[in-house]
């Protein structure tokens, strides 16, 4: 018989890892429901004209497709049998048989699925929308250490209003979660697309905006120098290039690289895209005002000072903040945990038009994303998970006879009516497996109850750690655990 | 533009669904959990190999299977591309493509996953086992009212061992997760696989038992006429079924059935398959262990009044209940509620060699499962779903312009720190429009911070379906809203 065994990059979650899990998941949940985000589940399956085109050439190579069910090589219509797929469809290759043998593939982010879901609902929510969602994905990517084929997200966004208070929130709520969850060396990197805009405009450049965005975006990984010869490659100027670097690497905390910033583009002419201020002062903070991105970035610290937000020396506004996706247009973040090699934990940003593609254009939102997966390993490299139990069962009541047996089942039925998880072990046997059982198991406390025991009307309990032992009325055995 | 959809028989479910479907959960997660069993999550994605031939042919066919990733057709190896499928193959139909273009298909149900899993990890894994796991499975069946391609399990087993406390346990469970939703008029049915096999064995029948118990299974449906046509068919005779009827008819409770089967069995001459008892007595109850389904029926029968139950009025001996999978050999179990027209919400029994087919042979198990879509269908026909919010937001700040929304931003802050779920409208506006979204979302309080209100340092709390309203010092606004 072959060994039974699970698709590559697909795992199993024993007891242990499930619980570390809900974990993860239930700082996540509270967080987000305590901003008034609601939950949102769609379909592990969606149509592939739904999510093809939506993630680049790369992205459909990697949906996972779902062959239709019954003969998927026929057609059947009016008691009529026609081949769907011809050998001239075979010798066309899988371009052409694709999309006549499957019509459905797994979901691949939960973005796509909820512009769905707001396009399709749209007569009937009420906006602004704010969801969150908590769900597997899956990407036929090659699995390699930290990449998975089945992996969760867990996103929040809002749709419907352009209030930078959504931007400022999402600073909170990621604060929140690696607070709660007791990663606290960590850096919300955040910056903004028009920031960018306007150092591109800085650089006196025209319709090359994506290749600039995508070079910095590698910066962390290729450094300067790889920039530097990758847009030299994209015919950017030697000097030009100077420029970038020198507004790249401003330098001060958060508003003074605001400042910077805006002493670099008033001096490199950039045009101003923002509103002007209607009375026109001495403040320095005023001058942001001109540049959309720069004041956006300003009003978002504003407002989180005024929250209440105490954690600035882990906000850093990162100029060189690029993300991959094309569809932010405001401010974006990244959240990376300092004392672990990981890549980014969290991201996010805002767009303008995430479900134009679905009919409804012109619904501006924000949104971002906690990768369950990365969060785990975190803070398993950093010994952060304390219980190690592999069963909830808090109480391990023993069972020498079938009569001993019997005569626990009411207290037992006592511990669990009091939401005490309890077992009584299944068969009589010798103490020391039971004992073993609970050991392996990280069963807290085991509950004797012996003939001996029993005659007397007491419970000897062990604690298992210490090994500490002491009997205790069985009237009270329930309050002493209760307490 | 096409129209967006989701795929036929799936599902989104919105915030208000999601709630209460979480509602759910969360009974039956807490049940589990009380009686120790854990959590395991098995991937979505299993190898065909694992999954074909262990639900029927019919089952085959409803399995969900996944394109392989990559160009389907071909084969690459050390730089050559050979094809994999052939004009011929598709001239051979689908059973001769499928293999070659699928490996993996998406979960059809908990068990096997399970026992793959059981069967992965024998070494590891402490017995006895319990386990449970609330997942999605799918299947590719015709959708109509009450059955979708994508439904949810929850799944308890306990493998290791043959103590009957687990049968026990499972009426305990299955009471205690329909009193917790308030699904209070329900039926636990208990038969057992022994006594099925004892009425055959009354009826002198041989080799036909399994035509037996599916004709015995459809009784519920097509009643005593269809099921005696359907069994003379198979060549039963006419007496035989008459013998059938009587037995499956015995009345009274619990204790008398078992008592008049036992008559029945013994008149019929049925050679006792149980354990003699070792002292003979007068007792007729120790008759019983003649016949090893009637005598482990009363034992989990005392085993639960030892326990304390006591809803017997809840619990059912029905010799007439089959269940239809083939894997049971003990007691099996079904539960309906009486009020729905609605069929079973739960079910379960003991088998003996579930990890049989992945090399694990003899290990016992019992195990049961919740139906959540149907659960979730009762409680909506008996209308017992009380909370109808579109958003865990309890408290709405309204926002007047910039200076009061930023006024509101440390209450907002204490709220929330307080665990109590609140927004603050993000966009300054009529006030009428902010009263219409609470409403719309389903939120209880809204909290009028207006210009007047800030100088005079109080906020106006009102809660929406009385319309009443007053005003509190912005001090004592969290406290009041905490108790």
């Amino acid at each position: 018989m072959e060994k039974p065994s699970i698709p590559q990059g697909t795992r199993d979650f024993g007891p242990a890892q499930v619980a570390r899990r809900q974990h993860i998941f239930g700082v996540i949940r509270r967080t987000f429901e305590t901003f008034g985000y609601a939950p949102l589940e769609t379909p592990t399956l969606e149509n592939l004209s739904v999510l093809t085109g939506k993630y680049g050439d790369e992205g459909d190579q990697l949906l996972f497709k779902v062959l239709n069910s019954g003969n998927f090589l026929v057609k059947e219509r009016r008691g009529e049998t026609t081949p769907l797929v011809t050998p001239e469809d075979l010798e066309a290759g899988p371009k052409v048989v694709l999309p006549k043998i499957a019509e459905k593939g797994l979901r691949y982010d939960l973005t796509v699925p909820f512009a769905r879901y707001v396009a399709m609902n749209r007569g009937t929510l009420t906006f602004p929308f704010r969801r969150y969602q908590m769900q597997p994905v899956w990407r036929a990517d090659r699995p390699q250490r930290g990449r998975y084929r089945e992996f969760w997200q867990c996103d929040a966004d809002v749709v419907g209003t352009t209030s930078l208070l959504c931007e400022a929130e999402i600073v909170l709520m990621m604060a929140q979660v690696f607070n709660g969850l007791g990663l606290d060396d960590f850096t919300i990197k955040i910056n903004h697309r028009g920031v960018l805009r306007n150092i591109y405009q800085a650089l006196g450049g025209e319709g090359q905006e994506t290749d600039l965005f995508v070079a910095i975006d590698k910066l962390d990984k290729i450094g300067e120098d790889g920039v530097r010869k990758e847009l030299l490659e994209k015919g950017f100027a030697e000097q030009t290039i100077g420029i970038l670097f020198a507004l790249l690497s401003v330098e001060g905390d958060y508003a003074e690289k605001l400042q910077r910033l805006l002493a670099g583009f008033v001096t490199a002419g950039v045009e101003p895209d923002g509103p002007r201020p209607t009375v026109e002062t001495d403040d320095d903070d005023l001058d942001l005002t001109y540049y959309r991105g720069l004041q956006e970035l300003a009003e978002v610290r504003d407002l989180l000072q005024a929250s209440g937000f105490r954690q600035f020396d882990r906000l850093e506004f990162d100029p060189t903040l690029a993300r991959g996706l094309s569809y932010y247009t405001g401010c974006i973040f990244e959240v990376k945990i300092n004392n672990v090699a990981m890549g980014s934990v969290s991201g996010g940003g805002r767009y303008d038009n995430l479900t134009g593609s679905f009919g409804l254009p012109g619904v501006s939102g924000v949104g971002f994303s906690f990768g369950v997966d990365r969060i785990y390993d975190c803070l398993e490299s950093l010994d952060l998970f304390t219980d190690t139990s592999e069963t909830p069962t808090r109480v391990l009541l023993t069972h020498f006879d079938p009569a001993s047996g019997r005569a626990a089942l009411p207290l037992l039925a006592e511990l669990r009516a009091a939401g005490i998880p309890a077992e009584l072990y299944p068969d009589a046997g010798k103490l020391q497996k039971q004992f073993k059982y609970a050991d392996a198991k990280g069963i807290p406390l085991v509950l004797i109850l012996g003939p001996e025991e029993l005659a007397a009307g007491v419970a000897k309990i062990k604690i298992l750690k210490t090994g500490e032992e002491k009997a205790l009325p069985l009237s009270e055995v329930v309050t002493a655990l209760t307490v």
